[in-house]
């Protein structure tokens, strides 16, 4: 529905009245992105990051009737042009078939990357070389479906974007796949594009003029910092595992605090595997104060529960009760806020998890 | 043997008298390194790198009676240590037991990598952190043998190079794993400790003032030109497919000419796919007269036949009878000269195909 204005569409969509403040925003395009393996722990294995993920986030925003949900609008290229870099995003929709042509129908994945004493001013030609030249791990298929659930997880973020820029108190993105380890112009760790980056961005040229992006996904949001390490308009806190023990290892310490007009812009709170929630609130009241300091016009969230301690690819010991205080600590900053899904691996308790920090921070709110 | 003095034992080695010139280094030690699996084209698959390749160049070598072949001595961690970062070759010799700890018993593969935007400055503190930061692709798996497998590819080479330091016309260093993509600290593309580096520093150390290195394997030498690539005392040559179009594709093209003292003494021939013998031979040619125009104390020959037109995973079409001119091509630069095993995966042919070319130099020598 580009270009309709969303109030009076869906007030009434799914027949149910707005008599809850928390919108989500969801698409089953996510389901396009479905690959066969991933590489993890040095196996090909049936990826973690997959399509039941979202639907049981769904599932449970309905089962508790968290509010209305709504379909995304569709924006175009250009507000993700914003943040990514061109020929990144060309190369994103154009790799699958060039991948086809080269090696047959099956998920694409790079096999080699330029670290130190490597050149990164040339772009090879081929289609392995383009793969490798734009990702930062080999544990991110590229399917036939990425390009349609990528660019739809985008739109899933710049919608709830627009609803939070038109007056609503806060709003859910519940995107997938994930975004907050794309950088400018690479993916890796599940991620394509940036979908919090694009949201925070999209604020900005809205007329918003401070923004704060609060990540507390286990992983370092390494693509996020990066896109605004030189700015002082978007703050960027991250509270997640140390780098020295879990991915992406390169980027995340204490000492990155921003450069240039981004000097102090930036904070990580990197943590000790096994933390549990009195480790973690210390940090998070810590985070939200730097918060309320910044006084944003916005907040952004990039809201991953993988720091959940059933988690299988993660080391933190939050239980679900603990999500519930997480949504009230975020509701003290007291600003208008988008939740974006980025992480999170229990299939079982992710909807639960998720469901219960939105709640907490509702009912904080 | 360590610290025997080699002409009196080898001359009855196998009982066969050193009728022929060209002494083979072997040891099957390479066997050690014999993985399950490997990351190539989106997939993982049986190992191209496979014992089996150095069997079959051995049992032409024999069958031909190319010459004697000995086994080689220890040298020790001490030459090794004169090109590789020592904190990458304790890793090495770590990196086995620490992945089982983590992970259990079997092979071992990283997940990402530091590529452009992330840190270089920290190494990481865990297994898969430390697996990434001393890698460069997904493709080389470290396996229970493989420490054992690469120091003894070294001393391979190594033994190879005392030989032709004490007279030796010419040897071949039947090396397995190759070397030639290893550098100073990190190990991929089936490659740990590059064996033609560590011997041509060797050559350094025992008195040589100038050593040229040829790479002729299909894929460039971004390992052995690292390391040398600001130093006049070694020049390196390599002719290779194009990185704009297949492995490593982040070094490797013309404009790459050695920096500070090593400024001119690196050289790169990137040639485009499918091409035969008719553009090789020129560009050999150039290689060769470089070489001749440096007037090196010893000539080291990376050796890959994976520019071998039946090769699984290269796009050159050279043919058996073009790596007898090969030899003859190396030959005119009159020098002594090492050979060490590179890459090559046509198992049917790679031992016709690197026994065409010692032979083809032997006789035109």
């Amino acid at each position: 529905m580009p270009g309709e204005f969303l109030k009076p569409w869906y007030t009434s969509i799914y027949g149910m009245p707005i008599s809850k403040p928390m919108i989500t925003i969801y698409s089953q395009d996510h389901r396009y992105q479905d690959a066969q393996f991933e590489l993890i722990d040095g196996k090909l294995m049936p990826p973690y990051e997959k399509p039941s993920r979202a639907e049981m986030v769904l599932t449970q925003v309905l089962d508790v009737g968290l509010g209305t949900v709504l379909p995304p609008k569709d924006f175009g290229l250009k507000p993700i042009l914003r943040v990514h870099d061109p020929g990144f995003v060309t190369f994103l929709q154009m790799a699958w078939e060039e991948w086809v042509v080269a090696h047959g129908q099956y998920d694409a994945l790079p096999l080699n990357w330029a670290t130190r004493t490597m050149r990164h001013d040339r772009i090879p030609e081929s289609i392995d070389g383009k793969l490798s030249y734009y990702s930062f791990d080999a544990g991110t298929p590229i399917t036939s479906g990425t390009w349609r659930a990528i660019t739809s997880s985008a739109n899933v973020a710049l919608t709830g974007q627009e609803l939070v820029s038109r007056g609503e108190r806060s709003v859910f993105a519940l995107c997938r796949p994930p975004g907050h380890h794309a950088a400018r112009d690479f993916y890796g760790g599940y991620c394509f594009f940036n979908n919090a980056a694009i949201a925070a961005q999209a604020f900005r040229d809205a007329g918003a003029e401070r923004i704060a992006i609060l990540d507390v996904d286990y992983h370092h949001g390494n693509g996020t910092q990066t896109i605004f390490y030189d700015r002082a308009d978007v703050l960027f806190i991250s509270i997640h595992a140390h780098p020295n023990q879990e991915f992406p290892f390169f980027l995340g310490y204490e000492d990155e605090r921003g450069i240039g007009n981004g000097k102090g812009y930036n904070r990580n709170y990197p943590l000790g595997l096994g933390i549990d929630w009195r480790v973690y609130q210390e940090v998070l009241g810590d985070a939200t104060r730097c918060i309320q300091n910044y006084s944003p016009d916005v907040l952004v969230i990039s809201l991953g529960v993988d720091t959940f301690e059933h988690d299988p690819i993660s080391k933190f010991r939050l239980k679900t009760q603990d999500y519930q205080w997480i949504g009230e600590a975020i509701a003290t900053v007291d600003r208008p806020t988008l939740f974006v899904m980025e992480g999170g691996y229990a299939v079982e308790a992710i909807g639960v998890n998720v469901v219960k920090l939105l709640a907490g921070f509702e009912n904080a709110a």
